[in-house]
């Protein structure tokens, strides 16, 4: 795999350009989300977005999303809508390969389902629009509301290989979409992480991304689950109430609070942390908490750095344990996952 | 398979009597649950309802439980209850095997438990009583409340094949279970979906029920889980609230709202959505979105016609697709499902 | 295994001393969370404890904590605390193997990290002061907050066999941490109960713990999830609702209420029944619902005393029965599980 492609020390996460469907509304100029940390976002009325994405062919076997010829990346674009918006996506099929996108959450007629199904692909060069709306909640008679489409929500090929898509996803064609709900408090910082099979982001450790932020900093993250097995999302020192937000609306709000779920294949959630919050900064492990996965490759860094941006003690000590120690399978844990695919790397016994 | 005991086209799931409790209360006159769509139910006070179910043997080395002698379906019937309300069930055993039926969520005393660890089960032939009841919430110390039995409940074999009816929910001992809350919003039509090891209501791809629905009616999903494996439920271009009712209470309610849910053995959950609200009608996949099994046949469809019946363009096309070239397996997925029992359908691939 | 370690009918985990960080401040008399049933917590402001927590070698090859030289148990202790309170614990490794101690939920800097990643773990022999500190919700910029430290958590080596502890998690190093916000219900009995691959607390059936309580006490669950293999927890005859306390804070409260819940590897959730409630006393069973795992094992009792304490009619007979005839595995159950490990007991066929 190749670092132009996912760059090792996740910066291209972080810094990848997250396309807000009204961004030109709320003046962000086209790099990461431009807001004041836990400020409410105000946006105006709903509106058209229309993007280009590219499907391409990557180093290693991959296939990614792109938003510019020659950009694509794995996990595609964080894709951004309010509750309301439309994006139009004119994906451009660069492969030789069936393949589509096929989004979660919003809403889509037959024609941009992205499925073979209901005839929904690019053809091999092929280019094709599919347009994804959105709307808020709606009342039901008075007592209830049916839902919006507000969510972290993903997209992902649904073509490529099989009429599900599977190997598309196995590639790398996938990525997060989020609906906000206006009002709703933006990140300074996005993360997407996908555990994939074996792997994240398609990658194993050591070579998993690190992603990074400056202590205090909100930092929004975007798990997803992929694949055929099953998986558990372990953040150390950090939590979220497991709802819509990851935040409570108040002391009445019944949320269990969480630092460890369930991201099993189709899945999404999301949530913002103050990176380091009441515990300092550090370089903190994500990892999958099955134990056969994380022993074998599904682990990476969360590097919380001081304020200033400058590096806590014994960060770097810990990035040089993570290189060179981690991750020697247990032949205990090898037995529960002959099944799965092995990607255990040469790292040396701790 | 017999269309007999499951019509291949769902029908007979959206037509099946739901058997509510206080039906006689209510007015219903036997068939689907008649009420105005959106308008909150008008209950009576709690009352006893005696019903006879019938456990039977069916073509195919199935099991089925029924409401009538030679009625039984896989699944049996939706029983539904409001809180407050007794089911009274006299359940006779038409097989040569031991047999039971235990319910999820009501409350029973260890005499209508259902399992042979409590001598709770049919005998070869035997006739034999189980009694449900269920309560409202009840308050704790002024602070909090004690949850009450509304839900979505379900109820199985815990006595065939082996103490835990292994072997009875196998063969197709399994049904929905709804506990409402006295002023829930009920639905139009009712669907129960059940992930049972690789199969779908104990179907295969193209085989599995097509479920249908005209666009804006109000159809209920009952999702259930059995067998050994692990699944994840996802419709498309719909979604719910990850909650009791399916449905937002407010702008401050802080559910997620999903459209992809883990769906494992012995857990249910319900939802209710307007059929193609804000994407139209058409012919919409539902599926596990575990690679492996969507693409050996965990897979159907919902079909949403016009709102006056007719089949929106496109629709039979998709139908045809599905049954004549999906779910062939890739051969990479093949792998992760070795321990899983083969439910390959012949269809060419696409 | 030995009945010293974990004491057959469960009575060592009813009795064990639930250490509570405010124990003093409450007048607790260092046994079980002494409180009035239903009645909130009065606690007053946060508070440091400092306890020494045990790594000691037990027989059958297992390896418990435990707050006594020689009183290590599996699971370990429950430890308790409320929002703002700091837990200082020394850890004694009594035995010849790293190992550590690893919590969810709290706060640490890296140094009580736990893990040999952030070189934070105890040398064979060695003695190493780890300090847990929690707080309460925060507001944000007005609108929502950002969660406490308040939940149903649990701890674990992660150092033990491999850099994730997966050799101490196999061998029992693993237990029950809450963190209650001031107001919370207390309990008259906590149950510690641990799906760690195909064993509950590190046994199998029928030498499962039997849990036992009075009709109408208060029992606090607290279910952990550990290993390689996916599980769902489910208890006949109780129910509670899916979110911070297993309770509705009123009837505008969305919260699913359930009696089956995934419990996969790193996860833990708790919620409180009163015993027996609208169910009557006697033996009811919990146990995994996959069927693979309860045919093989994973199941147990929770025995409901009538409420002065005399056992109810039928319950001797039903434990009699767990203990010669259930369990035996089917073969129809045994092809799905052929990658766990098998933990067959001896039991007759029923």
């Amino acid at each position: 795999m190749n670092d132009n492609v996912v760059n090792r020390d996740g910066e291209n996460h972080l810094r990848r350009r997250s396309l807000l469907a009204a961004a030109g509304v709320l003046g962000l100029t086209g790099g990461a989300v431009a807001v004041t940390r836990g400020e409410p976002a105000r946006a105006a009325a709903a509106v058209t977005k229309k993007i280009t994405i590219y499907a391409e062919n990557l180093p290693g076997g991959l296939i990614g999303y792109g938003l510019t010829r020659g950009g694509a990346t794995v996990p595609g674009p964080i894709l951004e809508m309010y509750e309301g918006d439309t994006l139009e996506i004119t994906l451009v099929n660069t492969t030789t390969q069936r393949l589509s996108i096929h989004p979660h959450g919003v809403d889509y007629s037959t024609e941009s389902d992205g499925s073979p199904f209901n005839d929904s692909f690019n053809a091999p060069g092929e280019t094709r629009t599919y347009t994804w709306r959105s709307h808020e909640m709606t009342t039901v008679a008075g007592r209830r509301f049916m839902p919006g489409s507000a969510g972290y929500w993903h997209y992902h090929d649904h073509a490529l290989g099989t009429d599900h898509g599977t190997g598309g996803l196995a590639k790398g064609l996938y990525g997060a979409l989020i609906v906000r709900r206006r009002g709703d408090v933006l990140p300074d910082k996005q993360i997407t992480v996908v555990f994939n099979d074996m792997l994240i982001n398609n990658r194993t450790a050591p070579n998993t991304p690190m992603f990074e932020a400056n202590l205090g900093q909100r930092v929004e993250w975007i798990a997803i689950g992929h694949g055929s097995l099953f998986h558990t999302f372990h953040l150390h020192a950090h939590r979220w109430a497991d709802n819509r937000t990851g935040m409570l609306e108040g002391p009445s709000d019944p949320s269990l609070v969480i630092d460890n779920k369930d991201l099993n294949p189709g899945s999404a959630f999301g949530f913002q942390v103050l990176a380091g919050e009441a515990v300092g900064p550090g370089a903190w492990m994500y990892h999958c908490h099955v134990q056969s996965h994380s022993d074998t490759g599904m682990a990476g860094i969360f590097l919380v750095r001081n304020a200033d941006g400058t590096m806590p003690p014994g960060a770097q000590e810990a990035i040089d344990r993570f290189q060179g120690h981690q991750h020697k399978a247990a032949s205990s844990a090898a037995a529960a996952t002959a099944t799965a695919p092995t990607h255990v790397h040469g790292g040396t016994g701790s």
